[in-house]
């Protein structure tokens, strides 16, 4: 019988299930993706260790898998096993997600976590927040989502709901976000709502400048990649947007330490690649906002790991739970 | 010898130190108040080592203690028996306030916390709390400040400012805030925010109304209890400054639920006195801002144990680092 001596993380998304597998030091041997069948668990599960094993150099590796872990989006819990509501994995949801898993991987244990709080895990153990044991990570994607690390634990909190710093109401009276409520970070910051605020810009610039050029151009594939590479030539329009977005997040984290008071917050999430356009004005708020002097200076870093990040961390609580047994 | 079995818990305030003397079990078997010198801290704690043995029936008792507790306004190190800042006791600050308390009290252990810390440790052990792990306290007081208990163990943060609920930010344009910030909870729902927005809706009533009459005939020593008794009579005015208020607290709180998804919010300090005047309007915002559906009805409960919860917590703080040793 080979050695059970291999970690595999994955991260479920709506479309794609990344994977990488990991020796029990967290060396990275193997990564890939496999489509997301968003109507089966079994049949995502049937591909993913069929990719594993191809991506460890042929032969069914899956017996040599000491535990696994398994990142989804929406409210996972870890202790119970089970996949409550997840919007973009309706035909796993209100499952038992561990078990369905189990069956496919026989004789492997299953970690599940939320998404974002894998991402942060991942961020913690192998990432930006190496050295900490307090840590927020806010991940600025499509939405919001965030999650906390206290005394290196992640906090589930009672109902698992922990970390929805995208929903931190910021003004009541702000713009609309998604959630249906208005002034959440998510309005500001998520790629929604960044986008929509440049598209009201653009329709209210007179006379039209480079971003209503833009906006008219990309039409509804317009994203923040794009708005980050005017921004990075120098449009003012554009670089406004951003800095909007990012002192909202500076007020945003500022709320976060005066509560919390964490070593470090991570900025992850794809429209955190604008960088210092989002990062800079974030920072330039935070020292005004927070009351503890020696708390004033905390370090707001991008995310390291990109987009593997929840995968990493999966495979991390795999491997710390069988630590643990 | 006497056996050490009592344990002593003191809230020292900007006038007076607050204390109960406790069993091995946290029932309270004595418990009074002594003037504090707020120059002195061993002035101070004489005077509170007289008071102990006198409340509990005369002689010197605190060879019985078997440990003590003491919170303080302030930037507590608990690990390091260190106070920082702390306005209200400016001869205080930036001492080795433990190994100082030590010297009176020879032989006995001393745990510090931070005053709002202490409460809601009392509260978690003893008050309104007691069936929980995972609770946040808001503190309306002078100002507005908290605390987190999360897994069952206060949340201290990486440099001891963990809790300050009070300068989290609702509305960047809000009213201006003790801080010297804009918009923070404080602003709204600490009593001299509370009492600032009274007296500018006063001035602004035409005609002059009950509340404007009461503005001027209290002068300076208007306080919140005056206006809660104005609003129980049905001043439609007076008790929109009290809904303003809750709507922000709820604002607040449903901000603190996503983030950490607790058991129960605590409201706590002197102007919660005003009961559903304030919490009435707090509860009716939240389920609209939590996203989480398991934590929509999260129970936003008054404090219980009134001005001695600190006492109390300190009490226990050091009951609990015994049992650890």
């Amino acid at each position: 019988m080979k050695k059970k001596d291999l970690f595999l993380g994955a991260d479920s998304g709506g479309t794609a299930v990344k994977f990488v597998v990991t020796n029990d030091q967290g060396g990275i041997l193997g990564s890939g993706e496999v489509p997301t069948d968003p109507a089966s668990i079994t049949m995502t599960m049937q591909r993913l260790a069929a990719e594993v094993a191809d991506s460890l150099g042929g032969g069914p590796e899956y017996p040599r898998l000491a535990a696994m872990g398994v990142a989804c989006a929406g409210i996972v819990d870890t202790v119970g096993g089970r996949l409550g509501r997840s919007p973009n994995l309706p035909g796993w949801q209100d499952s038992l997600l561990a078990r369905d898993i189990g069956e496919v991987f026989p004789g492997v244990p299953v970690a599940l976590a939320n998404d974002v709080n894998a991402a942060l895990y991942g961020e913690f153990r192998q990432g930006a927040g190496r050295s900490c044991s307090n840590l927020v990570m806010i991940a600025l994607g499509t939405g919001v989502g965030g999650g906390v690390v206290l005394g290196g634990e992640l906090v589930l909190g009672t109902h698992c709901g922990a970390g929805e710093i995208g929903h931190m109401v910021l003004d009541p009276d702000g713009p609309p976000c998604p959630c249906g409520g208005r002034g959440c970070l998510e309005a500001w910051a998520g790629s929604v709502g960044l986008l929509r605020l440049a598209r009201e810009l653009a329709a209210a610039e007179n006379p039209p400048s480079a971003l209503a050029d833009l906006v008219v151009s990309r039409g509804s594939s317009l994203n923040t990649q794009d708005l980050a590479v005017l921004a990075g030539q120098g449009d003012a329009a554009t670089r406004g947007i951003f800095s909007t977005a990012g002192r909202r997040l500076g007020q945003a984290v500022g709320n976060i330490v005066n509560l919390l008071d964490p070593d470090r917050i991570i900025i992850g999430g794809g429209v955190a690649q604008a960088g210092d356009l989002i990062l800079g004005p974030c920072r330039d708020m935070v020292p005004g906002l927070v009351l503890a002097e020696e708390a004033k200076n905390i370090p707001v870093v991008p995310a390291e790991l990109g987009p593997v990040a929840a995968a990493v961390g999966a495979a991390c609580l795999a491997r710390e739970a069988g630590q643990a047994r």
